[in-house]
């Protein structure tokens, strides 16, 4: 396993991200607590979107009052040859970056471009040093973001056992497939194989499916009885989760895959094409959001995040990454509604963790991006009115609650229900111990950097 | 007049644009000085895309080592219901908010929406308390960023007196055209006669061809007499320029309009329109950028500002805007390399201003944007490879120097030669007294009120 430079199994006290501070002094005796929140797809056009329309043009979000933000570069690297950079990436990657501080290829997650090696994870050094650790997902617990903090495996897809085979047809442009990952083959076995078997202390998200399977090789055993033989209490809906003690091991698991997004579209809610019929330009009629009924029942980001700050703080130190995942989900389907209320989901969670954070003042708060979404904002009428000229892509009007219409365009591929990521810079907001220090740009290897040199994981970064 | 709450006329000591600065009190003494750097377009993608083109995935442009970063909230509001918020903006509105400090409607140069009122430049409130004032733009002199920091006229086309008829053809939607601003009609006039008759001390960029013109009412006399009239020395070329006292008032005009771009693509330099021909998705090919000849021997945007640079530092403390106006541009015609190359140039001058500033450290300097634009980075190959699923947009592949290739896409309108802008949040970066202090999000107008407080024009921002 090749490792990052870290000082594993040793618990420094917190030498905080930054070497200098003032405030270091006050806070240094209480153990460090790491929260990363991750915007899947939260760049500064989802930022801006779901700002107007939940708070409007006068409002800000909860990410507005974080007191410095700098910028993230974005890169992944080819499988084929790792010294050539790929300008537009995926969560694996991205992820793999945040978790473990080296660039990756593409659906990977936690391991190496070309060599294969299993790349150690923040979660694992924090358990070899004894701090707690959480993960807290919108997302299948096995989805790339996820997945890339504790499991390692070449594939983002091979997320349960059942899907170690047919991965090849699935991407043969990757030339590899999950094969020599499955356990009889000296691999890791499939991700939520990998979680099942884990030290993690709090786990919660959706993708129940990935863990109602057989484990590899047997018909009697189910991945999730894996799990509480291992120690695991499993939840599954939002009642238990609320029932359950603080000082348990959990894994929660509300959905067979992604949980429910918290807003829809009214009437017609999809994204539409412009077409010209007849000469004529066609400007899709404007909608507004409202409340989607399958949020209803399933736990929200904050609650769940609730959860696992209760859970952890006797924890004393911690690591906790928490994902939004479905603005990425709802931007590639083109949906508005979901895209916003996702971020908001997040926002409201944010309230809580800089609450927490208050009380807690050796708690390093970073959010961030793990790569930008192509949906933009654009004028929302056409030039020179209906005989104009229009998106060619795909174009929603959102009616504001203040009054306007948002016109957001996504137009990057026709391929159905799946619009791509950009390439852009993503934001990094941070508090806490030595957030004053955050340079304007950083890359996103520097995340881990970050957050492990909080822990007194690694050396103090940067170095001068 | 609508004054912003200056205290007009009055050149109180240097505030400094946050209040509270240890290092206030050793630069205080000196006179307050003022730069602020516009890319017209230049939001996180045009940054990454020319970072990534110029410098590599392991380089920095000067724009990096800003010390502190935050978005720009930009918006726009309706000239017939002024409480009605307008999403995506133009330069006219957007430089009318950071020269005002006023929200405006689209296409308006620092003019009320609706009232049609004129608002105070902070270039007009500089002169009043005898404070320098310098304008340098890759535009026009007369384009709308450079035109709403000290005229006022209702429609950004007004450029000169020739322009002032025939506007309501061209953009019927606005129901309003410039007729009622002609002097004859009690009006400001065009926007070259406003600069001719100005007491700017430093004006450089293109634009000739609205100086060329007869003054309104006239066919004796051109704008540009009446400039030289007024104490303007006329300068057209990069050698004139360099042999000018830097105590004289400069107008400098280099081109009839936008100054030529430092880069273009080589071979097929534009974005080609994808299409699936019998089934099959075109790529296109990739293309280097290359010098452009035209760029030769004009002042580049460096050249000016130092000029700018020298004349203005003997008048004290003064105020310097300066535009790199083909961002925006390169992007609406859909050349990528074209944009590029033009951030090279605000990144270079940017190094110039930060060696002033260092020697100077009573100097503001703000680097942003005015409004997002719609190019954006995507993969550079197709969906699922060339049977697969591409833009249905314009799109380039652009080869880097490292050798990888950077796909741009461009498609929010089919309309030719003019893509959109879009309504995403813009970077503010800040160095100087009190950058510290900046939040992570402002409005566009804070802008206006943070460069007005730290010349002592206005109230010291943010209030408490």
């Amino acid at each position: 396993m090749h490792r990052q430079k870290p000082i594993a199994g040793v618990l420094l006290r917190s030498t905080l991200f930054f070497a200098c501070s003032e405030q270091a002094e006050t806070v240094n005796e209480a153990p460090p607590k790491v929260i990363l929140i991750i915007g899947d797809g939260m760049g500064d056009q989802q930022i801006t979107i779901a700002r107007t329309y939940l708070r409007g043009s006068k409002g800000l979000l909860t990410l507005d009052t974080m007191p410095y933000r700098g910028a993230v570069r974005v890169l992944a690297i080819s499988n084929d040859n790792p010294d050539m950079f790929v300008y537009v990436s995926d969560s694996s990657n991205t992820a793999t970056a945040m978790a473990t501080g080296a660039l990756t290829s593409k659906l990977r997650i936690a391991t190496a471009a070309k060599t294969d090696e299993d790349l150690e994870t923040i979660m694992e050094l924090a358990i070899a040093s004894d701090i707690g650790t959480g993960i807290v997902t919108t997302a299948s617990v096995t989805d790339a973001t996820p997945a890339a903090f504790f499991t390692h495996v070449n594939h983002r897809w091979c997320q349960g056992p059942e899907s170690m085979e047919g991965q090849f047809e699935r991407a043969p442009q990757l030339n590899y497939d999950c094969l020599g990952r499955q356990k009889e083959n000296g691999g890791t076995g499939s991700i939520s194989e990998q979680i099942a078997a884990s030290s993690l202390d709090i786990v919660l998200g959706g993708g129940s499916s990935h863990f109602d399977q057989f484990v590899e090789g047997r018909t009697d055993t189910t991945v999730l009885e894996v799990a509480r033989s291992n120690g695991f209490t499993v939840v599954d809906s939002r009642e238990q989760l609320g029932g359950q003690a603080a000082d348990l091991r959990v894994l929660g698991l509300f959905a067979p895959g992604t949980l429910p997004v918290r807003l829809r579209g009214v009437g017609d809610a999809k994204a539409v094409l412009l077409s010209k019929e007849d000469g004529r330009l066609w400007e899709p009629e404007p909608f507004a959001c409202e409340a989607n009924p399958e949020f209803e029942g399933v736990p929200t980001l904050e609650e769940m995040t609730t959860f696992a700050l209760d859970s952890l703080h006797d924890r004393g130190s911690f690591v906790l990454m928490v994902e939004s995942a479905s603005i990425d989900k709802q931007s590639h389907a083109r949906r508005p509604c979901g895209h916003i209320g996702e971020l908001g989901q997040l926002d409201d969670t944010l309230k809580v963790v800089l609450d927490y954070a208050e009380s807690n003042p050796e708690t390093l708060v970073l959010v961030t991006a793990d790569h930008a979404q192509v949906a933009q904002i654009i004028r929302e009428t056409s030039f020179f009115g209906p005989q104009g000229f229009g998106s060619p892509g795909y174009f929603a009007r959102v009616r504001t609650p203040e009054g306007s219409v948002l016109g957001v365009n996504y137009a990057t591929t026709d391929l159905p229900q799946l619009e791509g990521h950009s390439g852009a810079q993503v934001p990094v907001y941070v508090s806490g111990p030595g957030a004053e220090k955050l340079p304007t740009l950083i890359e996103q290897t520097d995340i881990f950097h970050i957050m492990a040199s909080h822990l007194g994981l690694s050396e103090t970064w940067p170095k001068d």
